[in-house]
């Protein structure tokens, strides 16, 4: 509670924004009809499904940062949460983590089935690109195809799934800090950083405060994987929706095993001092994203 | 032999096609190095191993009738056969089809693994959007995003995860003619249909011929799938590259179960002929386009 009256603005703010961005992903998705029906209803199992809704969030800020409305950016932030949501989803099968539980809810290999739950990452995963290119909503040309193009730079061999194959592969297990610190800066560090990079797109902001943005964003990405380690250590899958222990359980190094709880806890609670820092130059302007950065340290799930 | 002697400038162009988008894929995936290495390899893999690159060949013979060269289209030549890549590699999971050959060679999960698989799979969804969003090459950036936006549409949940859907669903042994139809027209009939669009589209061409080509891509796209169902029937793995009576032995209902192989034969060659008189608005400079809807019926793998 002590949390809460430290930042009520924030609080109020993600609820909020989490609030809009399922809406939007609601209004976006197809309804569930038809002979193809039930990947689109895996689709929205997933995407419609809660969580933090983290990344959109920075989405929605980061514009807000430079004077655009929620409305501007909820589209992108919307692209943003099905491709996380896609990538839930794929790393979840058998093949990969094999995990039953995503933010408390049976995860959508085991509430459909294998073959499904490809299809419905595969289809959130092509959905969000169909959504930033539509130009009927905000947006010049130019403004979508930088947006694509980061967004598919994140998620794609140099992001997301470059660092989910590193999490899959032999050497997973004899990573040092330095291996880490590398799969974490593609597996969550790159979508993490693009969130907050497309709202800097979307305003078309100058290169100083793009640098600024990318600096804040990849010490909240670093903090924000360590948290994770933490949680997944610390927590109970009741509390964080999602089985615990497994990393250790694998033999997986992490930043806890490799730093200890109270080494990994300094190293983010340092890193979310760092991130803070970097919103210097915005002023009282990133008030919101400065209190962002403390949530990610302080969360519980 | 007589096939070849009856189109000599479609069996060189196919080649030559066939060798340009092989190479431009080569040039636009990632080199695999580095410990994500492996999953850029399966991707490698899988696009690099041959095929016909029907699709590619389509999206530049189609810009080639407004006067478009190949260069010009083969950055978007090689995106569709990226996206066309993926969905052989997820549809051949075990989770899936469970197909073990493919072009003649293992399938991506028999020669590395399941989950390396579905990452190689997303991986070139992703790369596809990157590689039509770049705007260094050519086109101006509102091309760029109907292109995204078309690609995605016949990709997505709408197109060809749709048709993959039905085509796992139970309904899918008990279909009619008329779902059979509705089926191809999802799972392959999407991407056929847009990679003669996306000349249309990049040539920024006028909406009578656009329509043209849409309905010789859809009877195209139909008398294909008739042709693959009588290979799947009639030919041998060796000769195909892929295993065949797969439909059959799985009880699925197909063109040549319900019409008979005299009865597909005919139908598709009658949706050839109906193509092929589509294209009359663009005289002597659809020649190839004409020649290949031939191809398409006669074609032995």
């Amino acid at each position: 509670m002590t949390i809460l009256k430290e930042r009520p603005g924030l609080d109020h703010r993600l609820g909020a924004s989490a609030e809009l961005v399922t809406r939007r992903l609601d209004e976006l998705l197809p309804e569930a009809a038809g002979p193809r029906g039930r990947v689109i209803e895996a689709m929205r199992y997933s995407a419609l499904s809660g969580g933090k809704r983290l990344r959109p969030f920075l989405v929605i800020e980061s514009a807000r940062l430079f004077g655009l409305s929620e409305e501007a950016a909820l589209n992108t932030a919307a692209a943003v949460e099905m491709i996380h949501c896609y990538s839930l989803i794929h790393d979840d099968l058998p093949a990969m983590d094999d995990s039953d539980l995503r933010r408390g809810h049976p995860t959508v290999h085991v509430r459909f089935d294998d073959a499904t739950a490809v299809l419905a990452g595969d289809g959130l995963l092509t959905e969000a690109f169909a959504v930033l290119a539509d130009l009927k909503t905000h947006g010049d040309a130019a403004v979508r195809c930088e947006l694509i193009a980061g967004l598919a730079k994140a998620s794609g061999a140099a992001g997301m799934v470059g660092g989910q194959m590193i999490d899959l592969s032999p050497e997973r297990d004899r990573l040092d800090l330095t291996g880490i610190t590398n799969l974490q800066e593609l597996k969550t560090g790159a979508l993490i950083a693009f969130s907050c990079k497309a709202g800097a797109i979307l305003a078309q902001a100058g290169q100083a405060e793009r640098q600024s943005l990318r600096d804040y964003a990849g010490k909240l990405g670093l903090a924000f994987q360590i948290v994770d380690d933490l949680l997944d250590s610390e927590s109970t899958p009741e509390a964080l929706g999602k089985p615990t222990g497994q990393d250790q359980a694998a033999g997986k190094a992490t930043f806890v095993g490799q730093l200890g709880v109270a080494g990994a806890r300094d190293m983010a609670s340092g890193l979310v001092d760092q991130a803070r820092r970097c919103l210097d130059i915005f002023g009282d302007r990133a008030s919101i994203l400065s209190q962002t950065a403390t949530f990610v340290l302080e969360r519980t799930r």
